[in-house]
C-alpha cells in the first residue's frame, strides 16, 4: 500500500515506552486499517521506521493530515515537530508464527528465537504480542538449550562491548530488597584491589529506587560508551546508567511487560540477567540470590533450581559465574530513596560509626566471593582482603576517584519535609511488608523526587514502646508527605507482637 | 489510598477499547504508581468504576488538577466533561493467579474461570493480561470440561434473554467469506413459515461488513431490549447490532485481543459463538462452517473436530445445534461492503431475476435445516418448504414487516464513485485472495462509507478476455477511489490462469 504523508505535531503523551501514532478518524490509512484494538501501522521518516499502535483522534487535537507520536516515539525517529511521516500497514511479523508454534507446545530454535527478540528489539511487537511470547515461554516451559539460545539472542540483539582484558568483573542481585544498595561498595572494593568492573545499572521501574536513581545523587551516572571507557580505562570502575547504552534492547522491554503480568519465569530471569552481563563484556559475575519469605525467592528449593539453570547457562556462554545466597527477610540499611540509600552507602565507605551493618557485611561478603573468585585473593581470603580495602580507607579513595572521573562527587541532598512516624503502642517489631514500604517511599515522591523516602529506625526483633519512632517520612512537597501519610492510615507496614518471637 | 480528584476534559481519543486515563506527570498519583507499561489504576465517578491504563501527559493538554479519559471511558463512567474523578491505584485482581496457574499447565475450574471471565467483562484485564490469558488457553490447553465451563462464565458475566417460548431459532457462521449474508434472508424464511428467530448481529471488525453494517443500509438495527422484544412478539424475527445488548460482554473484549495475535483456538472459538447464542436466549442454533483454503477452517479434518466440540458444548448447554459444511472458496454473492451486500440480499428476496444463486442456494440450505431442526417440516422436506416460503414471496413480504417494525424499510444508497478494474489480459479465473478483495472494499470506505465496497463480476472458472471487468470499485469520495487503486496496482486480488481447470 502507498503511504500517507501526514505531519507530525507534537502532543506530549506518554505511553510509557509501547509507540502509538495518533490519527484523526478521518484519515485514509484509519479508515482502510479499521478500528480493533491493537491496528499497526508502520510510520516512516527519512530512514527510520517504527512500528506503532494506532489511536484515532475524534477532536480538533490534529488538523487535516496532521499526526502524532507518543512520546518515545519521537526520538526513534529521530522526528521534530513540522516533519512529514509517511504511514502505511505495518509489515507483516513472521516470527509471530514462532510464538504461535511455542504456544501450541513447539520447541524454539536458535534461529525462531534471534527473529521474535530481533522484531522485539526493533519495537515491531506491540505490549499484547510480547504478553502471549512470555506467557507461553512462562511455567516452565523453556528447557535449558532454549533458555541458552533466548539468551544468545537477545545479547545480538544490542551491542555488546568489549574491554580487551581479563578478567572483567560484574555482580547483580536478583529481586529487589528495598535498600539493598551494595553495588557501589562492591565496586569500590574490587576496584581498589585492582580489578576491572565496569558497571551497569538501570533506574527503578516499581522501587523507590534503582542503583542509578542512587547514585545519581552523588555523581553524574548518564555517560555514553566512550565517556565510560575512559573511566574506566582511569579507575577500574565505574557506576552508569544502562538505559543509555542498548545492551540486550529487548530485556527492557519485555521486563515492562512481564512485570503488570506478574510472571516470575526462571528462564527469562536467567537471560534477561545474563544477557545484560554478557553484553556488559563481564567475564565474572556474582550473583545475590535473596531467599525469604518478602523476597523473590522464598525456599532454599526454588534458590537451588535457580543457581542450577544460572550456572549451566552461564556456562554455556563462557561466563564465569558464583551464586551467592543472602538472606531476604526485611529492608538492608536505613534509606529507602535514591538520596536515603546514598547516605547509607556514603557512612559505609566512610566507615562512620552509625554505618548498617547488614548493608556492610553483606558487601563485604560479594565483595569477597568476588576477589576470590577473579583470581586476586586466594580462597578463603577474600573477605579478610575485601575487610582490608574497606578499613583502610581505600575503597573509600576509590569512590571518590571513580565519581570526580565521573564529573564530581556532590553530597545528597536531605529532604526538607520529615515527619516520624510512632509506634501506636509496645511490642516487639515481628514483620515488614518491604512491598508496602517501597510504596510509602513512593507516594512520599521516590525516586522521582530525589531526597524523598524514608528512613528506617527499627530492625525485625526490636522492641518498642509507645510512640517510639518506627521510621520517618522524607519529602519533598507537602502534598506528597500527606499522601504518604494517607495511605498508611489504611496500609500497616510493621507488625507489632507482644512478645519477642521464639 | 484515598484518590486524587481530577476535573476531566474531554481529548477525543479513541484507543479501540481498552480504558486510558490521561493525567499529568506532576500529579500524585502518576508519581505514586511510578511509570512501568500498562500501569493500572481504578478510576471512579459516583457509584461507577473503570480500570484503566495511566498514560502521562507532558504538555498543556490538560491544566493541573484535569485528567481525561480515552472514548469508551467516558459512557462506561456516564462521565461528562468536568466531572471530578478520584483515581487511586487498580484493586488486585485475584484472578491473575489462576490465569498464572494455567500458564502453568493447570486445569481451570469453573470458579475461576467466572472469576477470570467476570474480570474481562468489567474491563479490569488490560490487553496484555488478556493475550496472556489466551496464550495460555490456545493450542488446544482447554479440555472439554474447561470449554464448557467458559462458555457458562462468558454467558453468566452479561444478560441473558428469555424469550418465553420453544423452539428460539439462531444461525452462525464460523470464518468469514466475503459477501456471505445469509442471515436475513434464513431469518425472513424462517420467521414467515413460524419460527421465532430473534437475531442478533455485530459489526465488521476486520471485514468490509458485518451483518449489522448490511442491515443498517435497510432499517435501524441499533434497538434495546424492549423495543427488539416488540419486533420478535409482532412478527417472529428480527435483525439487531447486538453491540447494544450486553450478551457475553466478555467475548467482544477478547476477540480484539485475540485477532491481533492470530490465535485461532477452537475452543476459544465455540465458547464464543455459543455463549452469544445462549445469552441471546436460542434453543436450536444452525452453524455454517465453510470449508476451504480461503476460509477460517481449512480441511475436512478441522472441521469434524470443530463440529464435534461445537456438539458437545452445545449439548452441555442444553442447546440444540446442527452443522452445516458448506464450500469456502470465493466470496459469495457479488457485491462486498454494506449497501452492495444489501443489494445482493434484496435481489435474492425479491427473486429478480440476477438474483446471486450462490446466496440463494446457501441462505435455502440453512433455512431448510432449521426448519427441520425446530421441529417446523419432516426430515427431508425443509429445503422445499425453504423454497416455497422464498419462492411464494412469503419471505419477502416477512422481511418488509420486520423492517417496517424497526422503523421502517429504505433503499440502499448508491456510490456516486463507480470505476471497473479490467482484465489485463485473457484467461479463465483461477483464484481470488478473499482477504485482499475485503481489503481493496475497506480501502474504498467501507464499511463507514455504507455505499463503498465492490462488485464482482465474475466467479472463479469463468473465461474473461482482455479488457473485461473483473469488479467495479465503488466509493463514496475520490480520495477512497483512488486508495483502493493505488493498492490494486501491487495487490493482485485474482489469478488469471491460462488454461481452463481440469
Amino acid at each position: 500500500m502507498s503511504g500517507a504523508a501526514l505531519r507530525l505535531r507534537p502532543l506530549g503523551i506518554d505511553t510509557q515506552k509501547e509507540f502509538v501514532v495518533y490519527m484523526r478518524r478521518d484519515c485514509h490509512i484509519c479508515r482502510a486499517e479499521g478500528f480493533e484494538a491493537q491496528t499497526r501501522v508502520e510510520v516512516a521518516l527519512r530512514k527510520r521506521r517504527i512500528v506503532a499502535t494506532v489511536n484515532v483522534i475524534d477532536s480538533e487535537l490534529l488538523a487535516p493530515g496532521e499526526a502524532s507520536l507518543s512520546a518515545s516515539g519521537w526520538p526513534a525517529l529521530e522526528a521534530a515537530p513540522g516533519d512529514a511521516v509517511t504511514v502505511s500497514h505495518a509489515p507483516t511479523l513472521d516470527s509471530l508464527s514462532a510464538v504461535r508454534s511455542k504456544i501450541h507446545g513447539h520447541r524454539l530454535d536458535a534461529g525462531a528465537l534471534n527473529d521474535i527478540v530481533g522484531d522485539i528489539a526493533k519495537g515491531r511487537y506491540s505490549d499484547l504480542h510480547i504478553a502471549a511470547f512470555l506467557s507461553a515461554c512462562a511455567g516452565g516451559r523453556m528447557d535449558l538449550r532454549e533458555t541458552i539460545d533466548l539468551t544468545r539472542a537477545m545479547v545480538g540483539a544490542g551491542d555488546r562491548i568489549d574491554w580487551g582484558g581479563w578478567p572483567i568483573a560484574d555482580k547483580h542481585c536478583v529481586g529487589g530488597l528495598p535498600g539493598n544498595r551494595t553495588t557501589p561498595i562492591v565496586v569500590a572494593i574490587a576496584a581498589s584491589a585492582g580489578l576491572i568492573m565496569p558497571k551497569t545499572s538501570s533506574r527503578a521501574i516499581t522501587s523507590a529506587a534503582g542503583t542509578a536513581d542512587m547514585m545519581e545523587t552523588l555523581t553524574s551516572v548518564d555517560l555514553a560508551l566512550p565517556a565510560m571507557r575512559r573511566v574506566v580505562e582511569r579507575e577500574g570502575g565505574c557506576f552508569v546508567w544502562g538505559g543509555a547504552l542498548t545492551l540486550s534492547p529487548a530485556d527492557d522491554v519485555m521486563i515492562r511487560v512481564e512485570r503488570p503480568l506478574g510472571l516470575d519465569s526462571d528462564a527469562q530471569l536467567v537471560a534477561s540477567v545474563l544477557s545484560k552481563k554478557i553484553a556488559a563484556g563481564a567475564t565474572h559475575a556474582v550473583i545475590d540470590i535473596p531467599v525469604g519469605p518478602n523476597a523473590k525467592v522464598r525456599s532454599d528449593k526454588a534458590a537451588r533450581s535457580l543457581q542450577s539453570l544460572f550456572e549451566q547457562v552461564a556456562a554455556a556462554h563462557g561466563l564465569q559465574l558464583r551464586v551467592v545466597r543472602t538472606e531476604g527477610v526485611q529492608p538492608v540499611g536505613r534509606g529507602i530513596g535514591p538520596a536515603l540509600e546514598a547516605h547509607d552507602v556514603l557512612s559505609v565507605l566512610k566507615r562512620t560509626q552509625d554505618a548498617p551493618s547488614d548493608l556492610r557485611t553483606r558487601s563485604l561478603a560479594l565483595a569477597g566471593e568476588l576477589l576470590e573468585f577473579c583470581g586476586h585473593s586466594l580462597p578463603g581470603a577474600g573477605a579478610a582482603e575485601a575487610l582490608r580495602k574497606l578499613d583502610s580507607g581505600a575503597a573509600w579513595s576509590k569512590f571518590q576517584a571513580i565519581c570526580a572521573a565521573q564529573g564530581g562527587l556532590r553530597e545528597p541532598d536531605v529532604a526538607p519535609l520529615r515527619e516520624p512516624v510512632l509506634a501506636d503502642r509496645a511490642g516487639y517489631v515481628s514483620g515488614m511488608d518491604n512491598r508496602r514500604l517501597a510504596r510509602v517511599a513512593k507516594l512520599a515522591g521516590a525516586p522521582g523526587a530525589a531526597a524523598a523516602g524514608l528512613e528506617l529506625h527499627v530492625r525485625l526483633g526490636d522492641r518498642v514502646e509507645k510512640g517510639t519512632p518506627l521510621f520517618t517520612l522524607h519529602a519533598e512537597a507537602p502534598g506528597e508527605l500527606a499522601y504518604a501519610k494517607a495511605y498508611l492510615l489504611s496500609h500497616p507496614v510493621m507488625l507489632l507482637a507482644e512478645q519477642e518471637a521464639p
